[in-house]
């Protein structure tokens, strides 16, 4: 038996409640099918999307009504790790009911601390929220100066907030007292809510946002996994992406993980950060082993049919 | 050693995310006084005014935003449970490490069944969201048909929405299993999610509030507890409230607390509720203990010297 921590993308949950909840229903059977191979699964995921919904909708309600609160983005990042948790559960105990199999599943909320002095802060990067064109961008951020827009790999425009990376998580002793026999433990929702800790050892939250893959290599390591998924839109990992050569990977060492990514084979903001957290994970300890494959053929790329590996040479 | 469960209002934890957090934080040595006693806690908590909060700011929003997702009642109540689990979470632990205990805190996304047949959806009466004068009522009743307003003790009009009664907590054994030495677990927030069974055993969310009264008097009685405190913003219950001749109550029986509520002593959608749930508890079995105090004065409460003790005759 493996124990797996498995990395779902937020953009790969939709963009509303109701897609979010048939993705799920969607993805419920590939996930379930890794632990009918015998292993034990922990979800995170990323909440590009859904926080970026959260945050813009209490910043236009609090325009006009002064009884909503203008919340910052760690308070919306505890509510989508609620919102995508919830669907989690409900989803992953249906398909595990289909099944048969009377396990439970537990959404843990989880801070995730963060070094103050991370260059991240004086950098932002992390994409959230929705798609706007340029012009949008350029009219929001024409009223709203402390907002900081970005091209996102082709796809549009959208709003960038710092990034910081992942040091240790807050409730990990939580974690792992629920990774009893049976049990599927979601946690570092959206990469956890970004805390650093003060001289006095308490936690003060900071507006950023962690990426949900170097969060969840971190958990990997924390939980002692075997694997870790990057669950994503692709199949395989490909050098030379969209061109005529386009190349996919069945297998990359760190080694050459390191090399195409200085070639920039990989987006930033989209493949790149899921390889650096393979990599990150793959080189943590010997035998561990990243797999960036897609969501339906994650039971297929467990048995070395499906996804690119990423292994320490 | 005795396991309490405890029962924080929504209202007592404030409108905005500034001012949970401070109330927590004032909040936090009197709970964290209770395990000094010696004693396990569980947490759970009201979110009336939260969930209010989030339902309107998405309501609003994709009235101008069509981005955004009008989102329903379940999705906002499973968004506050991590909004205010992870605000508790940081105010215990920063108590408890002031107090050089190295505690754990972990919030379980709670999602508790109902009965799809329960009388309560065909008469909403649960409270959510923001205090509006009669006008301002009147005027978004017309704005939007499918909302019901009532008059709320003497505080304004509010929102109501159907409040069945919970059946069972669906995440139970998650609950059960964090329970070890050293862990406060925060659960059934805002009452938890409300579910119904389907004829396959799946869970489906209903737009609708469980009384966080009532799914306390049920977390207690499901993870065995001896004491249910339900905290709120008064020392002791009173008979007679705000009338010359008011008088508060040290202890009452199940047969007293009955017979005091069909005398009318007690506000529906305030007092009634926690008389209710405390009366549940303290009948489930033997033993069992039921006390309403206030926040503050709940280890005071635990030896005897401030709230109302409901006990089985």
């Amino acid at each position: 038996m493996s124990r797996i921590v498995i990395a779902l993308g937020g953009n790969a949950l939709g963009d509303t409640a109701r897609e979010q909840q048939s993705r799920i229903e969607k993805a419920a059977p590939a996930l379930v099918g890794l632990i009918k191979q015998g292993h034990e699964i922990i979800i995170s995921h990323g909440n590009g999307p859904q926080v970026g919904m959260i945050k813009l909708a209490f910043d236009k309600a609090s325009e006009t009504d002064p009884s909503i609160d203008d919340l910052e983005l760690p308070e919306c990042t505890a509510m989508s790790q609620g919102y995508i948790g919830f669907h989690l559960q409900k989803g992953l105990y249906r398909q595990l009911r289909r099944e048969g199999m009377p396990w439970h599943v537990a959404t843990v909320i989880t801070q995730m601390e963060v070094d103050a002095r991370d260059p991240a802060f004086q950098n932002p990067t992390k994409p959230i929220g929705v798609f706007y064109t340029r012009e949008q961008a350029q009219a929001l951020s024409r009223e709203h100066p402390e907002m900081v827009f970005r091209e996102d790999a082709g796809r549009g425009w959208r709003q960038v907030v710092a990034s910081p990376l992942p040091r240790d998580i807050v409730e990990k002793d939580s974690i792992l007292n629920l990774l009893d026999d049976e049990f599927i433990v979601i946690a570092c929702g959206g990469g956890g809510i970004p805390v650093v800790k003060d001289k006095e050892g308490n936690y003060t939250s900071v507006p950023a946002v962690i990426d949900k893959d170097f969060a969840s290599a971190k958990l990997a390591e924390m939980v002692d996994a075997d694997y870790l998924f990057i669950l994503t839109a692709v199949d395989r990992v490909a050098i030379d992406y969209g061109k005529p050569q386009q190349r996919e990977l069945e297998k990359m060492s760190v080694k050459e993980a390191r090399r195409y990514a200085g070639e920039g084979h990989f987006a930033p903001g989209s493949m790149l950060p899921k390889i650096q957290a393979a990599v990150a994970f793959a080189e943590s300890k010997k035998g561990r082993r990243a797999i960036i494959a897609s969501l339906e053929k994650a039971p297929l790329a467990m048995r070395g049919e499906s996804g690119t590996e990423i292994y320490l040479n």
